[in-house]
């Protein structure tokens, strides 16, 4: 077992033993991950108690973000590393109250291809694909696609403005991966957030006694 | 020296043995480096002899939208890693009629990390940056834009659409790199496009006989 998989190992651990749920958002830079838990915040915190990961390169810009919109937040910086490692997700984890949360979201590093590869422990990973990208990103960075439980087509009150057939998109995922989650989301018009939401809050388990 | 920078070494070999100028265009998936391309074949083609190369992950929709523009085009898969290897680019090299040719252009993966780091014997590296990413993003991923002769931003059609502060974005770059060349272009409808090209044509230092 190398390290990565016996950091991961203890993550699990972890979770397992504060109940905790852990999902794993990756996209390209500019997909929108940092957008998206903006909005995700107030309707996700109706439902439960969660707190944010945000890998970053360099610069805490988005940890910045995410207090403004009043989320617990811990920034993780990989110093030119490409993902996150399992062994930096962990000191992360072990740096936020566990007991007092339900689950974490980890935004990893704006990388289409290398968070894929990358085991954090995760219950879930979400892909997140803006329609300013493509309709074919799908068919050539298959890796994260074929890992992911759902994908968030992000931006799309920008499906005026530019090239992306949605059907063509959605025909791609599926060949991919049959039974994966889709959710069609503008965080500018809130299109598509509940549909998200509510997927994410059925991530976790079940409330703990004192949850409403 | 690393077998990296050997590879790299004997590239810049087989480019002065050729005369052949090459360029290495960088950016996230969806930054608009293959429509950029398309949009510069016919205008370049009027200046010099060129060939793209194209570095994907998986799949030869790239290669496929090079050639139906009618550009000398060879695909370079890398079967998961996420930048082109220099090895990978002098394989691609020797494919190509060198001799017939003034500039070959490097399409890398669409990665804003790992390709920055990776010297493949280019004379210039550009940075492709779309308006849809965020004005933000030359701070959050500083290697690349630190290393780029010049950034082309793209997609500047989709600016009443997108919180993107062009100002703000040009303040970030030339704090990063104060010399450095930006272009602000719309494949779209073609603004920019007449400069950018004219940068592209002026990097190639000299004509050889028999060039118009």
């Amino acid at each position: 077992m190398g390290a990565d998989e016996a950091w991961a190992r203890k993550i699990r651990h972890l979770l397992a033993e504060s109940e905790v749920t852990l999902l794993n958002l990756i996209g390209a830079p500019g997909s929108g991950k940092t957008t998206l838990l903006e909005k995700t915040a107030s309707r996700l915190g109706r439902r439960l108690r969660f707190a944010v990961l945000e890998g970053d390169v360099e610069t805490t810009i988005d940890a910045e973000r995410m207090r403004a919109v009043g989320v617990r937040v811990s920034q993780l910086l990989t110093g030119g590393a490409c993902h996150l490692p399992a062994r930096l997700v962990h000191r992360g984890l072990a740096g936020l109250p566990l007991t007092e949360l339900d689950m974490v979201i980890v935004e990893n590093v704006g990388n289409l291809i290398c968070p894929a590869e990358f085991d954090i422990g995760e219950k879930a990973k979400v892909a997140v694909l803006s329609v300013a990208e493509g309709d074919e990103k799908p068919l050539k960075y298959p890796a994260l696609f074929r890992e992911a439980s759902a994908v968030v087509l992000t931006k799309t009150d920008l499906l005026p403005y530019v090239q992306f057939d949605v059907a063509a998109c959605l025909r791609h995922l599926r060949r991919i991966q049959p039974e994966i989650s889709v959710f069609q989301v503008s965080a500018k018009d809130g299109a598509g957030l509940e549909d998200w939401v509510a997927w994410v809050s059925r991530q976790h388990p079940g409330k703990r006694p004192g949850q409403g």
